[in-house]
């Protein structure tokens, strides 16, 4: 029996998880003039908006299924969250990791005490590695975004933005990758206009809008620094959640990614990862059309390499004289 | 007539400016497997609680002392706060500012739209230059610390702690320059052992705890990047409302602050500036006895020019493989 995420099933988990999540903060942003919101992920535990969903999945887990463990496979933020939640209930993670993932990504879901397995991005499935070790253990398998429970967990950060603002945004710019944080949020705040960022060549949620179906990413992509966001097809839970509630999709260049992140390091003081700045890149290009004061736009993650973060910050510094 | 910064002055403080200012969020930080709490006052507008103490000096100033301005000398994030505190209320601002300050203070400061008067930190006086401006303008001295009105906004951020603690701290650990913010805090949380922070060789509030009486830097006071904490002498109100609240004083190297700046960015996702981190480098490097789920660390602002930012990071790098 399936069933679709609801705005009630985001409801019930914001009550779930709220004691085991930080209420992130919403900042004010001046973008050209005008004070819009930034809801500041990034100050999630573990970096990101993946311990809401990796929560609300977990807490539901049987005592049975809990004892078996759980495993999934993630490039980093949801392998973090998934490692943190259970860490936290007693629960044995087993995530598998591509070799290439960013070290500070790596290193965290280690310190949370998860087993990690790494596989080639290239030459191997993730899907099929997990769902191998996911078999051998009896564990069972949290995917990022392709379900009910975790798109319910991510929309909390809607629940939460609504009560913060003190009722509905009236735009809310939303970093996508399989799109669980943008369905859950379209969920959680329906009358509110609802636009997806992806990386540029990344954009298979905007190019699965203006097809009426999805369409995968191709497979010449180019190389993006957004290594949280390098989903190949989005599901038919998250785009038809996004669909519904009449999403629209844009997409930014890495140039203009690297931009919000030195924004967010002077203006707003906060430490961004490239994926979680393109829904700010957006803001900031102005692709995502006028701004007010109760536009929200989401900073989905705060975990880079702090070499490469550097880097980008000393290539975008600008003296002030 | 003189009066003494309060409690009950830091309470109304709070009234006062509540709607003028961030709540900032009080975030889970774990040192040595105890999780306390980081109250991050760099993500207060303007990037430092300086706000605080501006606004609530500001909002009590009479029509016509509005319309004759305000005039402040600060290295930086005092003058932020006085400058956008004073174009919210429509004030017209005067700053004075080192010419060595860091570039990004005084941009923010020129946008802010404040007018910057620059005096060489060696060769002239502050406040002298401050005293002759506000008597050629007719205009209202904002002191940076030594100010009641001053003491009592700072302490602001105190009353938020406990309401977000949802009772009394054990101890507050606070980022110590002239002490505005540390009595404030005092003030503000009575039965928490308050101890302040201070570069080395910049410790005019340990050395004057230790003495019972002010003690000024000495003349070959070392080289700090912890530019918002340079005062040379604390002032009768912050050392007396520090003093009677038995605080103790500590301080940490310029190598401990600057791995207090790496920590804050990779577990934290803030950015700290060297000044905002004394705190944390004193929690980090236990140098403030033991913490406790109801410990608190002040992270008092994240004003730090990118090149020197994105320096201090490489240096402090740590590949996790």
């Amino acid at each position: 029996m399936s069933r679709f995420p609801t705005k009630e099933g985001v409801r019930a988990a914001a009550a779930r998880i709220r004691d085991h999540v930080v209420k992130t903060p919403l900042l004010p942003v001046e973008i050209g003039g005008v004070t819009s919101w930034v809801k500041a992920e990034c100050l999630q535990t573990g970096g990101s908006f993946k311990l809401r969903g990796a929560t609300n999945r977990l807490l539901q887990l049987s005592a049975d299924e809990r004892k078996r463990g759980v495993v999934a496979f993630s490039s980093g933020n949801h392998a973090q969250g998934v490692a943190i939640a259970a860490k936290r209930l007693g629960i044995l993670a087993t995530i598998v990791m591509p070799s290439d993932a960013p070290a500070v990504k790596v290193a965290a879901t280690r310190e949370a005490g998860a087993e990690i397995v790494f596989y080639d991005r290239v030459t191997e499935s993730r899907e099929e590695i997990g769902a191998r070790l996911a078999a051998e253990k009896g564990a069972t398998l949290v995917p990022s975004f392709d379900d009910v429970d975790i798109i319910e967990g991510q929309g909390t950060a809607g629940v939460e933005i609504a009560e913060q603002l003190g009722g509905m945004p009236d735009k809310v710019l939303v970093c996508c990758g399989g799109g669980g944080l943008s369905a859950g949020i379209a969920l959680a705040l329906p009358d509110a206009e609802i636009v997806t960022v992806e990386p540029e060549g990344w954009d298979d949620m905007a190019r699965s809008f203006e097809a009426g179906e999805r369409v995968p990413v191709p497979d010449d992509a180019p190389a993006t620094l957004c290594d949280a966001l390098q989903t190949k097809l989005v599901s038919p839970l998250t785009f038809g959640a996004l669909r519904d509630a009449g999403a629209t999709g844009v997409s930014v260049s890495e140039e203009e990614v690297q931009t919000a992140m030195a924004f967010a390091a002077r203006h707003l003081r906060l430490v961004v990862e490239p994926g979680g700045a393109v829904a700010l890149a957006a803001a900031l290009a102005g692709k995502a059309g006028s701004l007010s004061a109760r536009s929200v736009i989401l900073v989905s993650g705060g975990n880079v390499d702090s070499a490469l973060y550097a880097d980008i910050l000393t290539s975008q510094a600008v003296r002030a004289e």
